[in-house]
């Protein structure tokens, strides 16, 4: 079976072209849209994955959420940030 | 078998006072508990729960994250803000 996921990364852009890159991706074909975040622009993910179930309804559902941490910064000024990672997937 | 729950809201506070709600809420028995934050305290509570993890190292896991949407304000003035509710469960 063939397989295709789309990744995302959220970031600081408005959720709307976020919404639009996943339902874009969905469109040309992918079975999974990953949308990955970290820091603060994890609540906009969680915007962005709602809005997307939203506009596709019954044809996309979550099938993973995962949250963890992750290191980020130069070495010797490196801090922690919370990152999350939300699967869609097309509902069979 | 007894179940004792306990729910954590997550607003504007520093994320240090969940941490030790949620700390403090093991250690007098929770055998959950769950932290439930909506719009920009999502992060936060996702911040929360990296950092109890850390805390409680092995003895607790992520046993449910789900994400949804919540309507909100007065009748007319309506808004949908997105949800997240993350329930950490004692490891047995």
């Amino acid at each position: 079976m063939s397989e295709e996921v789309g990744v995302i990364y959220v970031g600081n852009k408005p959720v709307s072209s976020y919404v639009l890159a996943a339902v874009t991706q969905f469109t040309a074909g992918a079975n999974r849209v990953v949308l990955k975040a970290r820091g603060r622009a994890i609540s906009r993910a969680v915007d962005a994955a709602e809005l997307v179930r939203r506009f596709l309804g019954d044809k996309v559902k979550y099938e993973k959420i995962e949250i963890g941490s992750e290191k980020v910064g130069e070495p010797g000024k490196e801090r922690t940030v919370s990152t999350i990672e939300i699967v869609l997937a097309k509902a069979e």
